[in-house]
């Protein structure tokens, strides 16, 4: 559990995990807290007290948490202008996603300051550990350094899917569900950048065993796409259609 | 066609859109261009010229738009914090709702201050026709005034599916998909604010015919809720798990 450290009067959580106990919550000593620790893991936890903007607490148990998504769907990201890609970001962590491959694509806007790219990867991170937070998930999803969409693509083998969502003919996403009869543990789902995908692209994706997936008649913003795909894959193939279970926040 | 005069030389587009076609578009005399107004007609034009910052064009012809939404979707709001309202109104309409209901509810932490009401309904329609002529969509969805929920819940007997995104336990959307044997023409979506909907809305809401329907298990923000509810909707019922047509953009 990265962001706590264990001492004598218990495990002493993070300032930023403080701050969102003490500050958000509003929880006081004596209240019962549950913990996620990044990969799968709930801690049942009291909180013992508050002090110097740190939060103690004393751990009853762990189990394995239930609200990890039941199949694994890798997002690749076309950096987008702006906030776009955290927006993007923070819904798809929402929406479940276990690991983020930001791209660089032909027609990616955005230059890519190398410098400025270690600051990005740890403001992603932090946007991932609160949106996980936030949506009750007991894992945060992986921030993939910064790749070009040909070594995505071609380092793809290893998903049981490969999803391309495409501007142009691509199939209905229910249509690719209905026509797959192995299980699909690992999915992949790659979204364009403003411009989307070239021709090209898409050609060299089909050739690695992608599947174009049209999101419909109408012209879908770059974030929209990205956001529907992976929801709309989390909803055929996940969790995202599921009954809520009782006991869930 | 509200933003468009007719003079001797063509039409003159209003000087929004005249912008949008001379700088964003960069379009140049003799150049096509297809114009929509707003009630799902779609006009070939031709730019006739660009003077004193307003673009003139030439109607061929007319025809019915083909990127309307076949299934209306309205979405009844709680209005959210800070700008989350108008990225739920712009991700809507480019999902293709039909209109917005701005909703009050108990939970609602935003003060609605009517002195303002009106100046936001103007900004709203704004972004719905800029959403909707980005979407390439041939009609503009209706911004609906203010109203609390218990209007819109209890105002909601002419549509033929009613649905409320709740936190609490709901049915997933495939199984509300498969008990519906009735064609579902107009299907009303409310989402709630931050915090959700209260027990008490839920119940009055169920005690109207609204189907209480589930997003999964992770807890969603309030916006996100919002766009997936309408994407889902749209997959489930409407045109968004369609194919894409050629000629489409």
């Amino acid at each position: 559990m990265e962001d706590l450290t264990e001492g004598p009067e218990g495990i002493r959580l993070s300032g930023e995990t403080s701050r969102y106990v003490a500050r958000v919550l509003r929880l006081a000593s004596g209240d019962p807290l549950t913990l996620f620790d990044g990969s799968g893991w709930e801690f049942d936890s009291t909180v013992q007290g508050i002090a110097r903007g740190r939060v103690t607490v004393r751990v009853q148990g762990r189990r394995r948490g239930k609200r990890a998504p039941s199949v694994e769907i890798s997002l690749g990201l076309g950096l987008l202008k702006g906030q776009k890609s955290e927006l993007v970001l923070q819904k798809a962590v929402e929406l479940g996603v276990r690991e983020i491959r930001p791209m660089v694509t032909s027609r990616t806007v955005r230059t890519v300051d190398p410098e400025r790219a270690e600051q990005r990867v740890v403001r992603w991170e932090k946007i991932a550990r609160e949106a996980s937070r936030q949506s009750g998930r007991a894992d945060v999803p992986k921030i993939r350094p910064v790749a070009s969409f040909n070594q995505v693509v071609t380092e793809a083998a290893s998903f049981d899917l490969r999803i391309l969502l495409s501007e142009r003919a691509g199939q209905p996403l229910r249509a690719v569900a209905r026509g797959i009869e192995a299980p699909t543990g690992k999915i992949l789902v790659v979204a364009g950048p403003e411009g989307g995908f070239s021709p090209e692209e898409e050609t060299l994706a089909v050739g690695h065993g992608f599947v174009p997936v049209s999101l419909g008649p109408r012209t879908l913003r770059a974030e929209t796409a990205a956001i529907l795909g992976v929801g709309l894959v989390q909803f055929e193939f996940g969790d995202l259609g599921e009954l809520r279970r009782t006991g869930d926040p």
